[in-house]
């Protein structure tokens, strides 16, 4: 490994803060010359780290608002320069219809995103309010994070609501200006999200650090306590999520079944009709679940990974002085780094997808999104190796819960090789992903195929490639678990998450292009722009269903990695907490403890328990939204005929109220349940809680998405007129074998935009909470006593 | 507490061992005169222990054979005595049809057991080859356990194979006979697979001990090391199970399945009609699978878990004396009396079924059933408590694996507090199951109701009602494990599960009365016996699926707990084993071990591809069966005509390869992976897999029969013209309700009868493999070491 003798190393001088001098040394130099001398470490000033932080963030956000302008620079009206030909007559009032049924789904997602956000307010501030009790920073924090989340939400929102429509309306161009708008609306989204939420967290911790750390030798028990309150950030993104990830699951699907029961199967009206009058309130669902949701529960996952490793590193990490054990601020800066560094890079992938790469046919679709993927993991690879050497000591310990060494003579390679095994897994469990729920691929044909015996054997053989799906991702997951905290603890962990979310921004992007793309298409359909057109955004749309499945396999992988390092500091809080001499949680978790046993099943039941909840939550929702279609439908018949406009906002209304009602149960169940079982049942109970939940969330949050997936892209396989029956004739749509598909369509839509990817939500945010309330739950337990 | 005054003590002097004493002494009299009278214990003399066993299975056998004779009194010609006016000119014909078809069903049973057995029988014998390298009394004990349980199918198979034609001919002249048939078919099957597993069981631990344990004063060490040996027998019927169940479910749902596809799909004949050359098939299979499978897999339970209790027991149990911590054989019988005691009160309560209530009424059969869980549970819980005072020592301390005391100050009461912990949680979970799966309750109604908007609600409400199942029934366990831990560590875990069990002759008896049943309806419909004894039979059916729900709740609760068990004595067994002077695994299973934490996340991931794989080969071995009956029917048109017989003989022979060749890759699954795990990277790491497959795979198992039972009964409920749609109109068979029910039902049949179910195998085997290979994995671990 000769890459790190490139490596710029910053050398301080630690009785001298305030100079900072950069200079390029070879480590084989330091190695040999300084063997003894244990004051020169290579460690990176914390100055020195938020300088490039900031960059960093200032050119994602700039990156964003140049894509923003670009995609608002396309102004639609029916004069457009150039399309005149194409726009004479009935085509201009096609335009029209286009850009009002734009404005119908912005109106729609801000109609949403206002009654969540006053709802979702309330709470948010009950929690900041009790949160107070354990400290007003945590609780500043706290809003903090969550702000900083529906922020993000919102500008989602707002850019996607502004590029599907002109997605659309560039497809009557060509399909590279479409899948240009679709990619560059998705940029914003992801450069936007990640920037500031990067960012905000950098300035929290300046201001934290300035107040709360005393600028002494030994301040490191200041900066434990500080990244304490630090850590609410996370609890704030992840509670937000919860509004986010499982209303707007419910929204979108209660939306999407809503209209299909009445339209299709009552009224034979086709997807996407102007004629239905839940048609805008689906589209909206789009944008409201799979854009505002998913990023809040990236954000999220973001957040709290971020806080895991600043947490367990200010705990645990330690370099040895002649002093003693010791830290600084500036050493612990390396998951930021990483961050950062990621968005610098994937600003140049992505703009290699904008400026170079041409999708001017449909093939090129996936492999373009995918090759983002694929480029931004190689070359963030060296990238993380060298922000290792630069900013972590050349030479550190972990320290256990007891100030014992746990982990000695460690090296920034250690680091490095957790945030790669988080990174590549990603990128395997993200094509993995892809090889079970493209159809261009074997096991989704072989689902396709079973429609051909009826829509049983179609749910049967869905249901096995679901639960098949999970022996890659989870041997993956648990491979990188096990190497990294084997080499550096829960810490390792962290930095796994962070490694997997390194190129979040790309992910993001390439994740909401997919409603984009969804929401073109259907406004392409409402519009009726002919057939050219709608091949084309069909095949935008295609192409978001997979990696939408990719985005999911991201989520729930980095989830996971989450979960287990948020558990990690949940378990050295505990295990630190003492009651005059002694520490009565000291022992550990172990499996045969009757009160961790008995909660290990408990919490792997919980996912079982919010699936039912979050699927019987859509179920009576979409009721709700069939009874006001049908009222509307009956009421003023000129719908039906085309002579009336039905009244979109009143199903949207239904959407936005029903979905927020009905995820108060699975909402209630995931806040209540280790809060009461830490209450009543003392901290071990929890310590065997969230790891069944978070083993067997897992499995099920896998399955379910996939399991939808492929029956989503069996269904189009087969409406794309690949499928031939044993006969050899080709079955497209209207046949029995289309039929059978879309009936497993419709089951896994609940499965993976709804419960599946709520899962995320279940494991993480128990985990963030307990790890805020543990001191609470070693005081209490007022049933049970360890 | 006053019960225990009235219990007879049996006190014996140590010194003279041949004199037996029966004296009635008041336990007060004991406690205020020989408090520091160690010697005097109120305890159990071995002979008199096997005693009672002996006799009691005695009398189980007897009434097996009691009910066999009365079963077969039933002798069938047309001119069989009152009824000769009911069977006049072509009902003769009819009762001619209805032998041979029972004649069929017997023929067919048989083939696929002999093929079975074979096959299993070089699988069994290689096993047994290589068990000998752990000792060849345990391969001994192994092939005992195994023969023993494919003696008991065998059996099952004969008596219910001579129930199901004269059920159907007992419908003709009244319910209440055709009821009392199908009830004494179960209670053969019942009686003779517990009470001659237990003294088999006895019988080896009488010819172990008198080999193997020499007779001096400290004896316990022999006696650990005895139990060990015995603990193959477990072992034997776990290994047999797979073949029964696995091997078992994938042959019914494959008959099944094939049979509906063609017959229903294809060609429009009705179920179970003669002209369907797989109609044989699927009634064999369910013989195969729900007598043959369903009875392996509860003599595993009971095998296993008896022998759980008695390793942990002889490893941990002790008496404390003048001499040290001791313990002799007598003390130890508690749990195979209360599994002798069990036998009696179930005989007594199923001679109330026979004898005194009269099932004359539809409505009176369920209740009936579920009548004698409850008297039976009520009846056992005041034996229970004798027998623990009778046979347990009145002072004795659990010791830990480092030999220091790990719980004091036992008593009786702590021992019956587990066993009837674990029988009143079977039965709660039985009434809660029949209260999720009966189409008399809210939950399936609400099922069969969604079927108003198609078969996609019918699917998505009946998985949400499977995984809501999951809550009640896992925190029952979870509070008998967590309770019985508590008291007596694994042995009350061990305790609990034979509780469970301790009337499993009932439960049998119920549970096999279910196909029996079936089986009828199927053979009156073929033999066309006239609507009102199809009328009968459909209601003897009904029953059948609820008590075949509840079957399957017992079996998995138990098969948790037996797990649960199991696992204790692995843990204890690798804590305890010693390498020259250390004790490298004697730390326990602590879920922040990185390797711990990593396999307990592949655990729950098992529980999935093992599903996967069942659900896979149920559909390739229905495709084969497919593809047999559409030859049959092409090359031969008078089949369809009516004009020739089908050949039933060429579709249960495929049933019969197909099913034992598919199980080929779920069964690896479940013996390599414990294997290999533990050979590679050592016996920790088998310290997290288990337990992560068991509290993941409970889960599963328990929605999976929950969901598939609720479909069952939600089509029945459609069909028995309970359903109506919005508009009030009934509709029944035909109506597209009705054709989402089928749908739902079909999906159902391999999540109920076959991954399901098979998941209790999964679990239980993986243990007790671990258990067995223990000694193994701590001197491998090729890989990694703990």
């Amino acid at each position: 490994m000769k890459i790190y003798k490139i490596i710029l190393y910053i050398r301080i001088d630690r009785t001298q803060k305030q100079f900072i001098s950069i200079v390029k040394i070879e480590r084989e130099f330091y190695e040999r010359n300084n063997k003894d001398l244990i004051l020169i470490q290579n460690q990176m000033e914390f100055v020195t780290a938020l300088v490039f932080i900031f960059i960093l963030c200032a050119c994602g956000i700039v990156w964003a608002i140049f894509n923003w302008m670009a995609v608002h620079k396309v102004e639609i009206h029916h004069k457009h320069e150039g399309l005149t030909e194409l726009l004479q007559g009935a085509e201009q009032e096609k335009i029209e219809t286009l850009l009002e049924i734009g404005e119908h789904i912005q109106d729609g997602a801000q109609a949403f995103l206002r009654e969540e956000y006053t709802d979702c307010s309330v709470f948010l501030a009950i929690m900041a309010v009790l949160l107070i009790f354990v400290s007003p920073w945590s609780s500043l924090a706290f809003i903090l994070g969550a702000g900083t989340s529906m922020l993000c939400g919102y500008l989602g929102m707002a850019i996607a609501t502004a590029a599907n429509f002109r997605t659309a309306f560039s497809a009557i161009t060509s399909l590279a200006n479409a899948f240009q708008m679709a990619y560059r609306g998705g940029c914003v989204m992801g450069f936007l999200l990640v920037s500031i939420s990067l960012s905000i967290l950098s300035l929290i911790i300046i201001i934290y650090n300035a107040i709360i750390v005393k600028s002494d030798e030994n301040n490191y028990e200041d900066l434990v306590m500080m990244f304490d309150y630090v850590a609410a950030y996370g609890l704030g993104g992840s509670t937000f999520a919860l509004f986010g990830r499982v209303g707007g699951g419910i929204y979108t699907k209660a939306a999407d079944v809503g209209a299909d029961l009445v339209g299709k199967v009552e009224k034979n009206l086709p997807e996407d009709s102007p004629k239905n009058p839940a048609t805008i309130a689906d589209n909206v669902g789009d944008n409201v679940g799979d854009i505002a949701g998913m990023g809040a529960d990236l954000f999220g996952s973001f957040a709290e990974s971020t806080c895991a490793a600043l947490v367990v590193s200010s705990t645990q990490l330690r370099v040895q002085t002649e002093n003693g054990n010791t830290i600084e601020i500036g050493q612990l800066m390396y998951p930021l780094m990483v961050s950062a560094f990621g968005i610098g890079i994937c600003i140049l992938v992505s703009a290699y997808a904008v400026y170079i790469s041409k999708v001017n046919h449909i093939n090129k679709i996936e492999s373009t999104l995918k090759f983002q993927l694929l480029l931004s993991t190689i070359a963030l690879s060296p990238i993380i190796i060298g922000i290792a050497y630069w900013s972590l000591p050349s030479d550190f310990v972990m320290i256990a819960a007891d100030g014992s060494i746990q982990l000695s003579d460690l090296k920034p390679y250690h680091a490095f090789l957790c945030s790669l095994l988080g990174l590549w897994s990603g990128l395997l469990i993200g094509y993995f992903t892809e090889y079970m729920t493209s159809h261009s691929y074997t096991p989704v044909r072989e689902v396709a195929q079973s429609c051909g015996t009826g829509a049983a054997t179609n749910i049967i053989y869905g249901l096995a490639l679901g639960y098949l799906s999970t022996i890659v991702p989870i041997i993956a997951i648990a491979i990188t678990a096990l190497l990294s905290m084997k080499m550096l603890s829960f810490y390792g962990v962290a930095l796994a998450a962070l490694g997997m979310l390194s190129n979040l921004t790309i992910g993001l992007a390439i994740d909401a292009y997919g409603p984009i793309s969804d929401n073109a298409g259907g406004i392409a359909e409402m519009s009726e722009l002919g057939e050219n057109v709608r091949e084309s955004t069909d095949a935008l749309d295609a192409a978001g269903n997979t990696t939408a499945a990719i985005g999911k396999g991201f989520a729930i992988g980095s989830a996971a990695l989450v979960s287990l390092s948020l558990y990690g500091g949940y378990l050295t809080r505990i295990q630190t907490y003492k009651v005059g001499e002694e520490f009565p949680f000291a022992q550990g978790a172990k499996i045969d403890d009757p009160v961790i046993f008995a909660m290990l099943l408990i919490g792997a039941m919980l996912p079982y328990a919010f699936s039912a909840f979050t699927m019987k939550s859509v179920g009576k929702a979409a009721l709700q939204m069939v009874e006001e279609v049908r009222r509307q439908l009956h009421e003023h018949p000129g719908i039906y005929a085309g002579t009336e406009e039905p009244d979109f906002r009143a199903c949207i209304a239904i959407s936005t109220k029903a979905s927020l009602k009905e995820m108060i149960p699975p909402g209630l169940l995931v806040i209540v349940t280790p809060t009461a079982v830490g209450l009543f049942f003392g901290p071990q109970a929890v310590a065997g809680l969230l790891p069944g939940a978070l083993v067997s969330g897992v499995q099920m949050a896998i399955s379910a998405s996939n399991t939808g997936g492929a029956w989503d892209n069996a269904k189009k396989y087969i409406e794309a007129g690949f499928y031939r029956n044993d006969a050899g004739e080709v079955k497209k749509k209207g046949s029995d074998e289309h039929k059978a598909a879309v009936i497993g369509d419709t089951v896994g839509d609940p499965l993976k935009d709804t419960s599946g990817p709520s899962l995320n939500i279940l494991i993480k945010l128990m985990a963030i909470l307990s790890l805020v309330l543990a001191g609470a739950f070693c005081r209490t337990g007022w049933l049970y006593k360890g």
